[in-house]
């Protein structure tokens, strides 16, 4: 690569008081960085990559993208019942990339970090002729053995979602200029939870020790679900009239009925997908109410294999498959009865 | 991302057995990996990107590119002294990439997975519209506090350097049809340097105790000396006479005086740069006989500030400043005298 110091060093400038809380970043002057795991912890880590025009729109607000590849991360450290504690970034910024676009971007790094205390501790920073493209790696930790697996479901779990379902996906069609028929304010709704998932750090640590698996939902509802009932070697079963909607997504289900697929089908939400023992149901509901964020009962966990979706009778409701190929998938089909 | 559902299967099936010997990578099947640093170590870590058309041609041989981004990021590692034992992978797949070419970047991966004792413990895997765009984050572990920095160099210290300089810069150049008067077996030397580096593991971890500041050779001796110079509050003097060449950049300087600048300022060589006071040079000369690694002292650091480039005599040698931002960099300008 050749050219642009200037946007280096603004970068270095930008980015160097986001490590400032944390030592083992050598205040990202060095190749690598340090780290102490707190004593009798063990380390949770993911690494997500998001891609412009893939996983959003080049045109975003940069603050925003900044701020949603924090949070996607952080929703899959939560969900597996950690607490997040640092990021490493590894960015590559087009040629064209301009000082003011990398000013808002940093803003947004720094506003997360500072609203989840989390450092960042190192990374990497290229130039690339193609889309921007970005990539998280999140550290987190929980006592040692105590993380939320996607294969830890029990036969006869109770399966949880947090907040509420579909809005990302049908934000992500709003913002394309879809749902025409919607109110402006819940088109808006819609559109800020595509551009910015609440990761959900006040529930994830929580629900160790009541919680039996755990994951977050990026893929869709039902591929996440496929996921864990295929790791867990169970069947779940997936009741439409219990899941969480918000009145925009209501309003845009009364519409078009066929967005119930959209909804049950399309990713990006980052809510929390858990099962737990009916025993453990008052823990959980007292768990929401301290946080502040609704945990909904969709469904449960059997034998057997593979997703049913039912309505309040048991009977199998049909739903169009809607494909959504972000982020790592096995492309193995979570879809049965 | 739409389609391409087999091409995500299959990243699964090759990817997962590079996992088996982690137990916390949990198959690659989770959306998170969990470590357990081994008792009384700090972990070290490092994350580097490399971009198709920036880091390396989109037509080099696809296992060569997967050892590449493995070594790079070792190299990082054993710079800083530490043994590494884990990886993460984000990939950003142009939608095009078939499964053959798959097939063979796997297999580099696993190759030196296995030559290095490293595990793939997690990642992620994406579809770009744009170049193939590859981020690692390498896992390593030092006594704590034992790390080499690049901070750690003290006035008197010797300069070190691992194996021969600029080989790959002449080899990117012969990549691309120049340097057309050296022989075949030179030009195939200097390429292979250019597309597979020799990260110094064996090296790395003899230096804690030995070395006082350690750093890799990757955007040019003369800028990450300058680096290391800074970091240290220090100046830098490097002898000329003493840079270790192999036998095919002697001869592109034979033939062509100016390539100095090249291998000066070149990157990608993946050597150790490392500081040491005269009092280590025996233990470092057996260190070095022990790997079967040439290591040689280029210079010197001292009081002041800034990169000295001087001939036998002490006089300055004037070096055309050739460019080279790979990877992170400060965009600060080293250079001095």
């Amino acid at each position: 690569m050749s050219g642009a110091p200037d946007e280096f060093a603004l970068i270095a400038e930008l980015f160097a008081p986001l490590s400032a809380s944390y030592p083992g970043a050598l205040g990202l002057t060095d190749d690598a960085a340090l780290m102490d795991v707190p004593p009798g912890r063990q380390l949770v880590l993911t690494m997500d990559s998001m891609v412009a025009g893939v996983h959003f729109f080049a045109d975003d607000p940069p603050d925003l993208i900044a701020r949603k590849l924090i949070r996607v991360n952080l929703s899959d450290l939560s969900a597996k019942g950690a607490q997040p504690f640092a990021i490493m970034l590894s960015a590559a910024f087009p040629h064209a990339t301009q000082a003011d676009w990398l000013r808002r971007f940093a803003h947004g790094l720094a506003e997360d970090c500072r609203a989840f205390t989390v450092a960042l501790i190192g990374g990497d920073t290229v130039s690339t002729p193609g889309p921007l493209t970005l990539t998280l790696t999140a550290f987190g930790h929980v006592g040692p053995g105590q993380a939320l697996l996607r294969s830890g479901a029990v036969a006869g779990d109770q399966i949880w979602l947090s907040g509420t379902l579909g809005d990302a996906a049908l934000g992500l069609i709003a913002r394309q200029g879809g749902l025409p028929h919607l109110s402006m304010p819940h088109r808006d709704h819609l559109i800020a939870r595509y551009l910015l998932p609440e990761p959900r750090v006040a529930i994830g640590p929580g629900l160790i020790g009541v919680a039996h698996a755990g994951m977050d939902v990026s893929d869709g509802l039902i591929q996440d679900v496929g996921h864990m009932a295929r790791q867990s070697g169970l069947a779940a079963e997936i009741r439409v009239d219990l899941l969480p909607l918000s009145a925009p997504a209501r309003a845009a289900l009364a519409a078009d009925n066929s967005r119930l697929a959209t909804i049950l089908g399309g990713g990006d939400d980052y809510e929390l997908l858990f099962t737990a023992p009916p025993s453990q149901a008052d823990v959980v509901h007292r768990l929401a109410a301290r946080a502040g964020i609704a945990l909904t009962v969709i469904g449960g966990m059997g034998a057997g294999q593979g997703v049913r979706v039912v309505d309040r009778d048991g009977n199998a409701v049909a739903v169009a498959h809607e494909g959504w190929r972000h982020f790592t998938d096995t492309g193995e089909e979570p879809w049965s009865g």
